[in-house]
């Protein structure tokens, strides 16, 4: 009896800690990253948005330039991006796939935009993100966004219309 | 005089650790992973490019679909892309940003793709790269690359002569 009860609670320590090592090398802190990324950017809340990103963060949009360089320049880009928004700007996930080692960390993911812009119409997009972050001072930080559509180099068309 | 010469030794041995520390941080294996992707891609040498990726790489690449999902599809890709060129293929890397920690790392550029295609004629266009690398087994392995131009959403084209 005793030694049954010993080994249920040795059993129980042990899941205990198990499920304490797969949390901590589990891609949890990366998907509640990007939560609160979606939440921002639904909610067109530019500081929000930019509390996630590293100062010297390295954007490559999916509108030119090639390249936003620091927090300032993406900012400003993604400010303009929500004026140009007539009201709410709709953003899915699909196809996540997450991955850490040490402080960095990356984030895969079709994203499906939908809205309404100003200078073009209706948005019903799907685009590829690669997220890059890193832990700065205990706290995870995007160091580097890429986000785009194919290209046509037959036709110069970007590919808008793909669907995953 | 004794002394001198131990306070030397003691400089030198300190150079050498702080070097030998430098060499472990810096990220001299991505750019020698990068300088080896850049030789076989000017090749066209299908086999020794694919020999730098996993197994499972997702790739979102510059050309159609969103994904190319493990290694044979992306293969394919390569070997499509490789046969539609007539000639050489020009490759040059400018603005290169790397980063690693644990067994992952990044790197982060632009670059100038030249040659002739036979379906679309003159190529000269400046693509921005991220690429994912993970050591496997003792051996850094492409886990994952994007390549992308920006997109013009009032126009709908590909962005395919901006400049660095």
């Amino acid at each position: 009896m005793r030694a049954s009860r010993f080994l249920r609670v040795a059993l129980i320590l042990t899941l205990l800690l198990s499920m304490a090592q797969a949390a901590e090398k589990s891609d949890a802190p990366l998907r509640a990253f990007l939560d609160q990324w979606v939440k921002a950017f639904t909610a067109k809340d530019t500081k929000a948005v930019m509390a996630l990103y590293a100062p010297d963060v390295l954007a490559y949009d999916i509108v030119p330039p090639l390249a936003y360089v620091g927090k300032d320049a993406y900012g400003k880009d993604y400010q303009e991006f929500f004026a140009d928004f007539d009201g709410p700007v709709g953003m899915e996930i699909r196809d996540l796939h997450t991955g850490m080692s040490g402080d960095l960390g990356y984030i895969l993911a079709f994203e499906h935009l939908t809205g309404t812009s100003k200078s073009s119409g209706k948005v019903d997009v799907w685009l590829r993100i690669t997220t890059i972050v890193r832990k700065i001072d205990g706290r995870w930080l995007d160091i580097h966004d890429h986000a785009s559509v194919p290209a046509d180099f037959a036709t110069g068309k970007a590919a808008l219309d793909l669907k995953p």
